[in-house]
């Protein structure tokens, strides 16, 4: 059997209702696109007292971040992220080559292009930052590891496909060795890697 | 003399445009507070021809920007920007305590949380992406220019009067030497400081 909806009209009182739905749903919320990019719903932030899971968030839902030069990144499907940030990098660019020359880099993503700091300042300690740092490793994409990191890049990135073959894009990974949250009033938070890695038995731990 | 406005009316015709015009005003334009954070209307996004325009633009345009961590910013009143960035930084937080040690710092800001980079993937060319280099100096806050650089910050960062005074925040500048920007196809453009900071003399020569 079908579900009845209520009439159509086009009273003024309908239109008004429709007018008013219509300014409610232009309203930011978690799902916005905030810069403009298509993004899956996101589970919502963690609490601020658990920042493993808060720093895997905000490497969840990014798909972009800073190692010195600004740059697309996925650190898995949709919703299976593994915390690891994979990047498609071409030597034409300056990451590829800097790490090519010098490994140690550092990783920036906050929760500010995802729109959930609100209207709160960028710098203030309740929008997060997480820095990781580490070292910027060539993956090898005949390996088990990089066709996951070519699965998780283009699962995020469909245009890489279509980025140009000549540019001989190679895939590097962010080994990370240090784990820097600022997400709250209080200072900044360092979880071990393998805290950061593992969130949930942190949890329960 | 007062302009005549036309009579208002509450036919359903005339709603029904109210309700077009509210999703055309929903619709992201430049104007969007993309992030969620408070922005003038922007003058357009220079032509990708002139580099130093567009580092500029960007500069002006953006609240925020990473220099290792992600810090907020300004390079002047609104619409006012001389693009130097300053920063109000306290030394409870890395950025301060880095630029102490070392002041060699790389500052990044792009347009992708502007909006203005629509469905293109972040790490696109046509995505700009602005990196300047240089050290990060204490500015004296009882100089000409550490006065300026305040009320710039303040005026893009309202919330920044009301940081604890307590935390004693500094007032720190980019002393820039270089200038790397991609803004479209066919490699980097690396406008010389000089042509940064006077696009106008630069686009006229």
């Amino acid at each position: 059997m079908e579900r009845e909806f209520p009439a159509t009209s086009s009273s003024p009182t309908a239109l008004f209702f429709l007018f008013a739905a219509c300014l409610l749903l232009s309203l930011p919320g978690p799902h916005v696109v905030a810069d403009g990019h298509l993004r899956l719903l996101a589970p919502s932030k963690p609490d601020p007292s658990d920042a493993a899971a808060t720093a895997r968030w905000l490497v969840a839902q990014n798909s972009w971040g800073v190692v010195r030069h600004a740059v697309s990144f996925s650190d898995g499907l949709p919703g299976e992220g593994y915390g690891i940030p994979y990047f498609y990098l071409t030597t034409l660019d300056p990451t590829a080559v800097d790490a090519l020359a010098d490994e140690r880099a550092s990783f920036t993503v906050t929760d500010i292009p995802l729109g959930s700091c609100g209207e709160t300042d960028p710098q203030s300690p309740t929008c997060a930052k997480l820095t990781l740092t580490g070292k910027l490793k060539l993956v090898d994409g005949n390996s088990t590891e990089g066709k996951f990191a070519l699965a998780a890049l283009f699962a995020k990135h469909a245009q890489m496909k279509d980025w140009p073959k000549k540019h001989k894009f190679q895939i590097f990974k962010l080994d990370i060795r240090h784990v820097f949250l600022i997400d709250w009033f209080g200072g900044a938070k360092t979880p071990t890697v393998e805290q950061y890695l593992n969130p949930a038995v942190n949890k329960l731990s």
